[in-house]
């Protein structure tokens, strides 16, 4: 972080933050993104649109972070010594309530990622980059425990194998992804795809 | 099919239909589908509303039916002999700029699926299950060869695997999906996760 961003950061409280986020989600899935405008959350949350370009540059990366605040972190302190087990904690860190809010989110926002360049690269540098970095992670110490080869294919599918199952559920069975579905698909395919021990 | 739906589709002929999808189609791109109304596909393509109606009931089943007729067919007339040949076909039958143009149609219709219950209803019945059901004819066929166990608790997830990877490849690579890319997952992801043989 430079010294720009520092200064930048401290003209709110986390509380403040946290209150701006809030109103920013109820915001997009009030009326969706397009809708959504610097002057609504201003109006919103009784803020000065100076203040909210200050912090944040723009309405592309202000809603990416309010995106980010609602993910449960930690990822980076799950080691349990085995894939499997790092995989299912991971799952495990959402209730299925946070997990469906959390995935009517992305689907609101599906459209507009496409449609938004400004949006779509704050979306892959704050959200998307991040998560692959930490999923890399995990599977590297699988690799390096020797439960996974180094050159198996589906090494570089991780993340499509994992996110491609959170998105297909609600089109295809019409149905929110919830912990006990994911669990399965990872170990009915990720695992086996793989080659990673199942137990 | 009923008498009433042969009545119905007698009423234009099979080049004014492909006309009209084009003409859906192109507004959907252009406005999205939110925007898209009767009265513009009517002022669009010279027809009347009542027509329009008539033919296809409302938009929700004009916009599926006109997605619908740009998917390849043949599904049905694909037996290579064994899993493998038959997924690669599967692939094979459309061109990668083909293959785009679909894929960010559906990007665009991502949102409107899942804010609106009868563009959705459609959606399930007259792409995402026939779809579901071509995929299953050809699993079960691996099946019977015995190419793949009965119990694989992959089996179920078949679709989520396939559909998964052509939805987040844009996302997460910031590349279209394409016939290499798919092919290389059904490779590394999906032949490995149904235990089916990689020959």
């Amino acid at each position: 972080m430079n010294d720009i961003a520092v200064t930048r950061r401290s003209r709110i409280t986390p509380e403040r933050e946290a209150e701006l986020y809030r109103a920013v989600l109820d915001l997009l899935r009030e009326v969706g993104y397009d809708a959504v405008t610097m002057d609504a959350v201003a109006a919103r949350t009784r803020s000065s649109k100076a203040t909210l370009y200050r912090q944040w540059g723009g309405k592309a990366e202000l809603v990416v972070k309010a995106l980010r605040s609602q993910k449960p972190g930690g990822i980076a302190d799950i080691d349990t010594g085995s894939l499997r087990g790092d995989l299912h904690a991971i799952i495990g860190r959402e209730d299925d309530c946070a997990m469906e809010r959390n995935a009517a989110l992305m689907r609101a926002l599906a459209m507009a990622v496409h449609m938004n360049d400004d949006l779509r690269q704050a979306f892959k540098e704050l959200l998307v980059e991040p998560e692959i970095e930490e999923f890399r992670r995990v599977v590297q110490r699988a690799v390096d425990r020797g439960e996974v080869r180094p050159d198996n294919p589906a090494l570089e599918y991780t993340t499509h194998m994992l996110v491609g199952a959170f998105a297909t559920r609600t089109l295809i069975d019409d149905l929110p992804p919830t912990r006990a579905f994911l669990t399965s698909y990872i170990d009915a395919v990720v695992l086996p795809a793989l080659g990673a021990p199942l137990h």
